[in-house]
């Protein structure tokens, strides 16, 4: 079992968000657990990473990865970080620069900019396809 | 007032998606009138292009554009086409050969792969987007 853990800013009102990664949670919950870490600033957001030892950001200026890239990055992090990983997404004006330095690898979804409800269900669908591309099932074609 | 139909194969079944693109469907509509054309399968697709004389298709091999860039594109094409423009999405398989070839323009969303469902509510995020970034209203940082 994988474990990884998604911080990020402000919480999950709307209903067709949650609704959503219900079901992409559900779809992956046997192979890896996702906890969501949802801080209110980004104060909160530095105060909490600062427990941790390693994390992965989200930034326009990563890496732009593929879908099967990005199935080949997550799982060698996962083995290199013992089973565990952590992602962060940034808030409205981006990653603060503290969180931004000291992540391990920064990637990037697209050259576009989403909102954070739209990133939390793209990164946790891309986890799905993750999954999928590693078992070589059907689902990414 | 814009008109822009969006062409793509597969109804809306999932409940959350329809309340999500409900909520972009209200924040475009006094600028741009989105109308989706939902085909059943591509041989259908094929058919109702026909009719169009010119589409910009979303593919995997198209120029990776920043929402800047994709809102200059999107207004420049308005303005080429009359204030009417047709977007494609392609069904599971990809582009049909014929589509992807007769397309006036390839563009993608990202290097990665999304499903069908998430493809249609992150271009109809970025509609409403590329109208913030014209207006320069504070919506796109």
């Amino acid at each position: 079992m994988f474990k990884i853990k998604i911080f990020s800013i402000g919480k999950t009102k709307e209903t067709w968000l949650q609704q959503a990664t219900e079901e992409y949670h559900k779809r992956i919950k046997n192979t890896i657990q996702v906890e969501w870490v949802l801080c209110k600033n980004d104060e909160q957001l530095l105060y909490t990473l600062e427990k941790e030892s390693c994390w992965i950001s989200l930034d326009p200026k990563g890496s732009l990865l593929s879908s099967e890239e990005f199935s080949t990055f997550l799982f060698s992090q996962l083995e290199e970080e013992g089973s565990r990983l952590n992602l962060v997404i940034g808030g409205a004006e981006g990653l603060p620069p503290g969180i931004r330095k000291k992540s391990k690898s920064l990637i990037s979804l697209s050259k576009m900019t989403f909102t954070h409800q739209i990133t939390r269900l793209i990164l946790l669908e891309q986890l799905y396809r993750a999954m999928e591309i590693r078992k070589g099932s059907g689902y990414h074609k």
